[in-house]
């Protein structure tokens, strides 16, 4: 029999740590028990799973991590940066979901089904990728495996929940508002997102391009372990309310031909090729939202070069972009149960 | 002073129809008498310009043609194949909006800011170019002639009124029931739009992308006398009224600088470099809509790659996409007079 963990969820109360929660229940992952952690305005909040088991948020501070062997962390970098020292001091691992530490050389940043390997590598925090990153590399891998990716260039179509539950109630309302003819405040974002396209997620680097961007381009090579891979990326906000889209265009340095792609595609673990042109079949968000593999359609040859193909990615952000694959490296961490600290 | 024309719109009752009467009178241009056509079932509709004159519409039928010099159509590519002999037969020029004639070889397919050249080459006909493709070539236009364009990757946002009134009508409907939690019927498009995306425009063609996307990619080719440049495109419906956006990566056969960029865009007329984004200043399709200009933003040399940008492109669909661009071609025919027929 599996050995149980203690658990915790810090942000417990946000979208990502909500459904943390429910894949936790979901995927019988074995844990002891599970602390719901968040800040002094949600404790006492009682959330109820799906599974009917209810639970008393409690106030995320350094000893609430006595005795918790898994900390998945969904409450933004600055939270994550400071209790993390604490978690690690009290023998514990935290799975992290901000962006606060995956570029950090001695911290693994997992897709479980592309590095899994690199969570042995660990000191006590594994980062979770970014959203649109998660799925994009998953698609990726195993095409670089066979055929060597040269270049990828992606634009992406990313919902607000990526942006929390406030961006999602946002949506609603200021669409509401729009449809009666009404004007209406936003502050989830920093224009108005609904009917309306905003290519600005996060804030401007230095060189032109948004965090969003660097992150999607720095994660990839960091994941792929291709430290030089060629890759760039525009992101774009769009008022859909779950499920980031990709179109994505890579070029690869061997021969390639569809057949031989597609091969891979559906070889590769997790991952959906729901392509049928013919029955007008490819992925969209609103139907792929809540669903857990990656969703890949629209292949095709890139005609304007050689070895280039362009194909449509879909997956659900909350799920393989966070929380899932949150979960799946605490699976992976059980199995490998390496440095695990002593409390295992 | 400049000789008045007698000017017809076929398919009057149209979302480009009823701009193209807007613009007419925005522009003042010459027009003796303006005549609105349509079907049988519109026929005696009275229709009201923003100058508050009215009109009654009248059957489109081969006679209605008599007497006039420029028909600005936009009723379909089977209504242009069907009434475009008839028009020339009676001495006009049709300026078409559908795709019936655009790559047919002597037929020009014209932006008269990139290929104005062209038009003097018509026989009768002159096509208005697919609403994405006459942003794209516009802003493609100067940079090509100053650095020879290699390879263009475009993604695209496009808004629903690409699909006529109708499907303005099914977002605003489909947008209202999915907020109240109620299901609805689609028939504007072959999957629901409210908050959601899909990746297919128009039908499927053999090489399994769309003929939109076909469209953009020959297209562009045609207006920028490119006839091997290698272009490819992913076009996608988002849930977005009025506008369509580009997410466009080009690369150059010489050296480029993104100063040298930046100049000879704002050069380009019609173009507005919009792309501020210390101010978080970029083209966003709420806002361009029922403006004239191409807006482009975000613009950014693509590290992955020698010698290549990445830009944001937003315009008007109906505007520069179609009835403004319409217009604009007229406006030419009438410089040149060259081979406008006998009645002028």
């Amino acid at each position: 029999m599996q050995e149980q963990v203690n658990v915790a969820i810090l942000g417990a109360t946000g979208n990502v740590g909500r459904l943390l929660l429910e894949i936790l229940e979901e995927r019988n992952f074995p844990a002891k028990s599970i602390k719901l952690l968040a800040s002094p305005r949600s404790v006492g909040m009682i959330i109820t799973s799906p599974k009917n088991k209810s639970y008393t948020v409690e106030l995320a501070c350094p000893e609430a991590f006595d005795g918790i062997d898994i900390v998945f962390a969904s409450a933004g970098a600055k939270v994550s940066q400071e209790l993390a020292p604490e978690i690690i001091k009290r023998g514990g691992v935290i799975i992290d979901n901000s962006s606060a530490f995956r570029m950090q050389e001695d911290v693994p940043l997992v897709v479980p089904q592309v590095n899994g390997e690199d969570i042995a590598k660990h000191k006590g925090i594994i980062a979770n990728p970014n959203c649109s990153t998660a799925p994009l590399v998953l698609a990726l891998k195993k095409l670089d495996e066979k055929f060597k990716v040269k270049r990828v260039v992606v634009s992406t179509y990313q919902s607000v929940s990526g942006a929390g539950k406030e961006a999602m109630d946002e949506l609603t309302l200021a669409s509401q508002k729009s449809l009666e003819g009404k004007s209406h405040d936003y502050k989830a974002f920093v224009h108005p997102i609904a009917f309306n396209l905003i290519p600005q997620i996060d804030v401007f680097t230095d060189n032109g391009y948004t965090k969003e961007e660097m992150k999607l381009i720095n994660e990839s090579r960091k994941m792929l372990h291709r430290p030089d891979l060629a890759i760039t990326c525009t992101a774009v906000r769009v008022p859909v309310f779950i499920s980031h889209s990709e179109s994505v265009n890579v070029e690869f340095a061997s021969n390639v031909n569809l057949e031989d792609i597609k091969k891979t595609l559906v070889e590769t673990p997790d991952l959906v090729l729901e392509d049928n042109i013919k029955e007008k079949i490819y992925p969209m968000p609103a139907m792929v939202a809540g669903k857990d593999p990656v969703y890949v359609g629209r292949l095709r040859l890139d005609e304007s070069q050689a070895n280039t193909i362009n194909f449509w990615l879909v997956s659900d952000n909350l799920r393989i972009g966070a929380a899932l694959n949150a979960v799946k490296i605490g699976e992976e961490l059980l199995k490998i149960r390496a440095p695990l600290a002593k409390t295992l």
